[in-house]
């Protein structure tokens, strides 16, 4: 009964196979191996146009690099006061930023509306060079809540952010899921919603450790390749990165594995709603918020249940009370039926 | 015929077998899993003694992070003119260490000699604030040129590093082949030398990506979580470096590797010198720089064989004519008799 | 009728004669003057005790420098959401810091209440290390609101900052207009309540360009003699920063000129209520905060007076309605009678 | 009898008297007030054209953000290996170019010739990503050992360095005495040959703390503003760096003080010469490097001569002996006859 994170599985086999493949022989290092070049194909293939993309090993590293081409090391990066790149990096985005600061706006269910971005574009300090110059906005696609934004609300964002001279970043560690759950192509919720640069994530979809940075405004990408390696993540033996993503994309097996995470976040939801749980958040991707009794927990973690405790901002549903907990359960490819099943029994 | 990198070669069996075993099953994450541990107890041992130790995925990664321990935003580190840290990593040394400075200086065969390091802190400029203070020595072992420090030479450039203030740092992307070579315990060319923290490599030697950063003054490593953290390198699904790492040390996988790469470098050398091949340095590990005529590098590259130019910085034999090629050949646990066999063929 | 700000007036006569007096002759450089130890003598004078000092040029400076010293590159930093270090220095806080962040708390005034220093710390994440660690906590003395914080109420923050293992700084631009309103001693409202490091403001009080770092906690100041130099603040006719602080504290002139400004702002803000203009603050120190009619507003522009419109957080009166200012006045030791007079007339 | 260094001496008169004139009345601040403008328009006119400029108050401010504009965060900057930036900023350069990395190149007196820096442009490490790409030089005119680049040489060397996609930066502390040395016009020796921006000391040619940084290529100063601001450059009383290039440069007074610090130069060196004293380089500005006896060493300082010993690097004549003394005098604007003769009375 694992519901820790989606990072607690390991590879799916199509991805573990990939690596087994990968390693028979010698090959060029730092990404100069044939394999590279198939990987960029596959995410050009996925996303319907030629990109600059890059691989990296950690959703970290991604988000870091790729919002360093968007800043200044003066400038600000407004993002969801409860995303990832805030509260959960160590201050990643501003070292490789150089020193750049992010900015928290507030937002039911981890994501920033118009109306909360217009506002807040209002509100920022604007007196130059006193105040440090808006240059960037971060969007997390699913949000840390487990929502997703349609491709219409991507596109007011987009446009906002662009009128204010804005470039965007999409988190896109769970991009997968929200493709998913929405039912649209990659382009549709990145490109051609007016994303300039995506962190893709493979690793909690089913890789090892593998991650892309894509740009879209390829005018972006031109100092990647130095930022990358003076980071340290430029992969000496980068064929293994080649076959992750290169697996991972193949026969779609991201949105596979997106498919089935989401349709256990559903199951489990559906079945909680039922027994008369409450969840924090609407479930559309892999998920679950639900508000659990004290001896919900206590008899859960006694069976063994691994999930943790969640800051309740945002919420759309009553707070939980004094008794109460609000905790995340976390559904990935390598979820089971038998696994929901166990953690509904005990409710 | 492959002999353009250690890095060129896949993971040993060893290796890639722990990385299968280990992804069955959910896990925590970020290094909370228990193989952690026992990756951290395997390093113990070998080193005859607790240490504070951290596993990353690059060199890059594993120096500059080491790096930043010992020096200062406004400090300085000695290393050799050729180092890796100072040539090859695109700035990460500056970068971790929050704008620090790297100091080359020269030596035959990318080691640095005791007198050297001497009359180097004499040079330096010392006019305090003015210059900046000399914080640490970074010694790479074995050299960019394949030459080990002994233990004695070590203890000598520790103890003239420590009484001018500075704390040591050891790349050891190759430390495998240098005990192998100099048949010591890791113990003896590290913290009983007087080595402060060690890059301890695996990748080059065995692994897929994996490093170990080594503390064996403890008191550097309080900072380094954050700043693994802070530079995207601590990975969730950390139980695969921790699984690499613990193949690699397990039975004396990493020794064993050592001394067939060292080995190969020996026959190659060898033969080499017998069929009138001079070299560039004498081979203590596993690279071997043979100067080859314009024919023989051109028969070599018809037929396959795979190795870089070398720039010819502290030579250890005369430099090569005009129309001659220092190359740079490295061998690798995966390196056979046959490649070896077939590259001298061409000579 | 200028109340734009204090740093709209040249130097008062004391500190620009000291400077044409330390113009003759020659002198060392780079704070190896003579004068330099004076200055030093009757910091220590004024604050009852030794400590370590050093001078710069601009409170940006001194503040950086200062919040460098107790924090770390992934390190937190908390200060009022309205503190001048979070919005008006262009994120020279976190480039001193080498990317360190800081987090701003709401609160009435400009200050800091102890109960939400303690909410604060129990909200700010603290998952290590993916949460940044806090280390630090800035109080702005006098506040940008014009409050004063008393040394019972610093003494508490102080208390709560240090048990949670944080290191306390004062932004001390209007450290001067505090002590003078407080009618306390330096010492009572910086070292005796707990303060660790202060930027002590003189050219808003009377000085052409100079501030001092001062610390009370001297392990903090052991890396401040590089930090200044290489942010380029060591001044190499150094002589002159020593000039204008040796005569700003003699003779308490810097009292001397915080009195007339605060002087001059208490007679500004009765008369101003007298007239039932309201104001958005206490007044405390040397500013007034009034919230002005449309036709006010016309009038006194159309007169020439120089004062900028203010940002209504954190008010102590009811919001300025839709065709209501609220703007900041702004006293100094150089405005007179007749100023406040004349503005006066206009209302 | 000071010789120690050219900011040993105060303010010129006109200097301190625009100074004193400059305090008097309310001002706008942070260069808002027009006196920034017409010390922009003076600059304009001594450069004959249009520029970009900016004031600061210290010499390693403007380098350090001069330089920040033409490389990058993983780039390196080519200058002489006995530059200011180099060795005596404490990693100023490095700093503010968010970790760039300065490297040395060797040459007779401080300068670099065009061989010398086609020389290394051809040796420094070019493997992309892993080496850091070359982006800019700085060359210092009148140089460290007090050499002047010739109009015929800055085009040389400035060719050179466009044709490989380098930026010129130029550390003109000492421009004037260049200038008044050459007798050429300021346009000559910066725009006209080449350079991109100028670092324009004031400080050692009669200022108190004021420098320009000049950008003929305008692009690169876009964003000046915001890191000057965010390195504490940023004077709130701005009126006084303003007061002090306008004095400086008006009447040509910057070009009156140079000649008379050349002249003692001059004086210094033939007399010196005359009395058999060799020099370790030509005197072209206002620094004179005599190799002195052990003897006539001790008797000055006896008599309270002020100099300091010179490290002997790219010298132009026999190197010290072991029992001599390289020293360096530096003449300003205030040295006296008497003071030259006074000290040529114990030689």
């Amino acid at each position: 009964m694992f519901f820790g994170s989606d990072n607690g599985a390991g590879a799916c086999p199509e991805v573990l196979n990939a690596v087994i493949a990968a390693n028979s022989g010698f090959s060029l290092a730092y990404g100069n191996e044939e394999m590279a070049r198939l990987a960029e194909q596959e995410i050009n293939r996925v996303f319907e146009r030629n990109v600059s993309s890059f691989l990296v090993s950690t959703g970290t590293a991604a988000n870091a690099l790729a919002l360093s081409a968007i800043t200044a090391p003066f400038g600000v990066t407004l993002t969801h006061e409860q995303s990832h790149v805030l509260e959960d990096e160590c201050g990643a985005i501003e070292f490789y930023g150089n020193s750049s600061r992010l900015i928290g706006i507030e937002g039911l269910g981890g994501k920033i509306s118009p109306q909360e971005l217009t506002a807040k574009l209002k509100k920022v300090p604007r007196r130059l060079p006193h105040a440090m110059p808006l240059k960037g906005l971060s969007l997390t696609q699913a949000s840390e809540s487990g929502l997703c934004y349609s491709a219409q609300e991507l596109s007011e964002l987009c446009k906002i952010a662009h009128d204010a001279g804005l470039k965007v970043h999409m988190d896109g560690a769970r991009f997968g899921q929200a493709v998913a759950s929405l039912n649209v192509s990659a382009a549709e919720i990145s490109w051609k919603a007016g994303v300039d640069v995506l962190s893709f994530g493979a690793t909690k979809g089913g890789a090892i450790a593998c991650e892309a940075v894509i740009f879209f405004d390829e005018t972006l990408a031109q100092d990647f390749a130095f930022k990358r390696k003076r980071g340290g993540h430029l992969f000496s033996k980068h064929r293994f990165l080649s076959a992750q993503m290169l697996a991972f994309l193949k026969d779609d097996v991201w949105l596979k594995n997106a498919h089935h995470a989401n349709a256990m976040a559903q199951k489990m939801a559906l079945s909680l709603t039922k027994k008369g749980v409450r969840l924090g958040y609407n479930v559309q991707a892999n998920e679950v918020f639900p508000v659990l009794t004290e001896a919900q927990d206590k008899r859960l973690k006694e069976k063994g249940a691994v999930y943790y405790p969640w800051s309740g901002r945002g919420l759309q549903c009553a707070p939980p009370a004094q008794d109460e907990h609000l905790v995340r359960l976390v559904m990935s490819y390598a979820t089971t039926d038998e696994m929901v099943q166990a953690f509904l029994n005990e409710i």
